[in-house]
């Protein structure tokens, strides 16, 4: 891959030339194109219209495909770079929207607003125009004052901590105020809110990192304590910001999640710990494979890059988790077992047994990842 | 996320049309660089010089991004679409290179031609321009007939085959034909290789399969056998099809392919195999969960919508990869054992060591597994 010598008739400078003077145009439409949406924007706004318009969206991309094919393009190519300006845009827009809150002026105290996820919440209520306030570990004495007049309180502790920091601050909350905590497990924060406030209580568990630049479509499950009515305004502002709030009882969410976040977060961090014991050379692997080996590396990459305790504190939440780990580790020691005994015709046996019970889901995650991976080969 | 109502202030319409019009022109662009392009692959292709030039390519990302700083554009974004554009663009111009092969006319005799593989490859070389003939389980009466002439013989059998062919192959080859294989293991049929022919020899191991559309920049790893020189243009041709074919010696490739292949396939298979006996709710999971387990579970599903009798192959390969297996299930055993004892303390101490032993490489994956996620957010 490395350049070629390039002799370059004259015909083919001069198509050279064209080509970046077509090109130079495409930049020059962008830009237009971008101060045109700048534009749209700002009316919505001053008429309180939603900014993001899905239907409008598919609109536009039908008939951009109808031309592309009757210009001989490829209609999928045109979508694809037309779904890549369209979501630019609809980012810019969401920025803009966010800065108006759902109820501008309230006050929001933030429970362990020094931690990473506090913090990062704590700058979104600020941005939005909120009465942002901190209570830390060391702010217990001014508890009652830092309390006074909340609508909510967002508690943002490590899980260990959750409960007993849920007990302490209940009493002194306002009667109205709205109870919340941002934990990955559900059932025994919402039971300590319930118990330590008489007031709204909502679980939330954000399923996204405090690096994550944008809530635009990232999902926030929310799982109901009492009085849904007083909660929805909490709900509605992070709509606002773009995230898809999704209820889930908080039983049902500890049960997915054992499995979603536990074992398969064990999983990778278990590889990797492999990969490590064993000093394998991932240069070596990486250059002498195939794309979707570096995505799959990747991901446990990925896990290492990120904050140790809140990993440790997902994975070993709860002694049902743990107990789960080892019935992950079980189940491998049998899949190993049996490929000792019996080699690939009993490989071949459980594979399909394992495609009929995944269904249609593996056509489709084929689908999906061979568009990344195409995209991964397109990037790097 | 459902359509909104739209009262569309008559400014909203103006702004829309304009919006269109400027789309319209955007289409219009490509379609003319599109024409363009093709007239360069014409000139080039009358020149005999090379189509694809990386550092025109960079060149050109450059000045477009320059450009789009200028007008206010995000740079980051103007070039995806650029790598967008000249990646299609790209494709068309390995498609037509294709049909010209390297030695057009010469004979090529594909062994195990009727496998999904075999098939495969027979296509590519016909395309091209060679007299391509298959020696299928039945053929053997007919070997001699069919090796007479070759240029190049190709193995493609089950692994568990492939020496027990290559075997019964060798004798009837002409000493100048190339022997190659295309077998996921390299040191076994290598060996074989040398011991039956006497002429040329080369072990390729392709990191794709048959389903994979484009050959462009997908790894082809070469193992040496006898007479590299007279090798060469088997590797040539695959160059010219837009392979990257990359040299390493037959026992380096199955050492580092236990792990890449044998143990990664088998963690992939037994985490579904483990989900179907456990017969979670896959639909409930992936509604409640982040982007990146989209692209775990797809991971997963995806091996399963692909060729159990070649999986099964690959991960029972040999007795080293099988033992290799069992080592990777005990550390997930010790490594289960450690947080039922210790918990998050000892998951934060181990964590900290495989992260210093990933290095730089963490970062790396988190951003470029950022960037996949979110092309499946916008994509579904």
């Amino acid at each position: 891959m490395s350049a070629q010598p390039d002799p370059a008739p004259p015909e083919l400078a001069a198509l050279r030339r064209d080509i970046d003077a077509l090109d130079a145009q495409l930049v020059d439409l962008l830009a237009r194109r971008a101060a045109k949406v700048q534009e749209v924007v700002r009316l919505k706004k001053a008429a309180g219209l939603p900014v993001y318009h899905p239907a409008r969206e598919e609109d536009l991309i039908s008939q951009r495909r109808e031309q592309a094919a009757r210009a001989g393009l490829d209609p999928d190519h045109v979508e694809e770079i037309f779904r890549g300006i369209l979501r630019r845009s609809r980012m810019g827009q969401t920025a803009h929207v966010a800065k108006t809150g759902v109820r501008p002026g309230a006050a929001v105290l933030i429970v362990g607003g020094g931690g990473r996820m506090g913090a990062y919440f704590g700058r979104w209520f600020s941005e939005s125009g909120y009465a942002v306030r901190v209570l830390e570990r060391d702010d217990w004495p001014r508890a009652a004052d830092l309390c006074r007049g909340a609508a909510l309180a967002l508690v943002s502790v490590p899980i260990a901590a959750t409960v007993e920091v849920i007990r302490r601050l209940g009493p002194h909350l306002p009667t109205d105020c709205v109870l919340a905590d941002l934990t990955s497990v559900k059932a025994a924060p919402v039971a300590a809110m319930l118990a330590a406030h008489g007031g709204p209580v909502v679980g939330l568990h954000p399923l996204f990192g405090p690096t994550t630049a944008s809530m635009d479509q990232q999902v926030v499950v929310a799982s109901p304590g009492r009085d849904p009515a007083a909660c929805r305004w909490v709900l509605d502002q992070l709509s606002a910001w773009g995230n898809i709030v999704l209820t889930l009882d908080a039983a049902e969410h500890d049960a997915l999640m054992d499995l979603v976040q536990g074992v398969r977060h064990f999983a990778t961090f278990a590889f990797g710990r492999f990969l490590a014991e064993r000093g394998v050379d991932l240069g070596r692997t990486l250059e002498f494979s195939s794309p979707i080996y570096r995505l799959e590396l990747g991901m446990i990459g990925r896990l290492f890059a990120q904050d140790a305790a809140m990993y440790g504190q997902i994975i070993c939440a709860s002694p049902q988790r743990l107990a789960l780990l080892r019935e992950y580790v079980e189940s491998l020691r049998r899949s190993c077992d049996l490929l000792e005994r019996e080699g690939p015709a009993a490989f071949e046996r459980e594979f399909a047994r394992v495609a009929a019970w995944f269904g249609p889901f593996c056509g489709q995650a084929l689908r999906e990842s061979s568009f990344l991976i195409e995209k991964l080969v397109e990037r790097f």
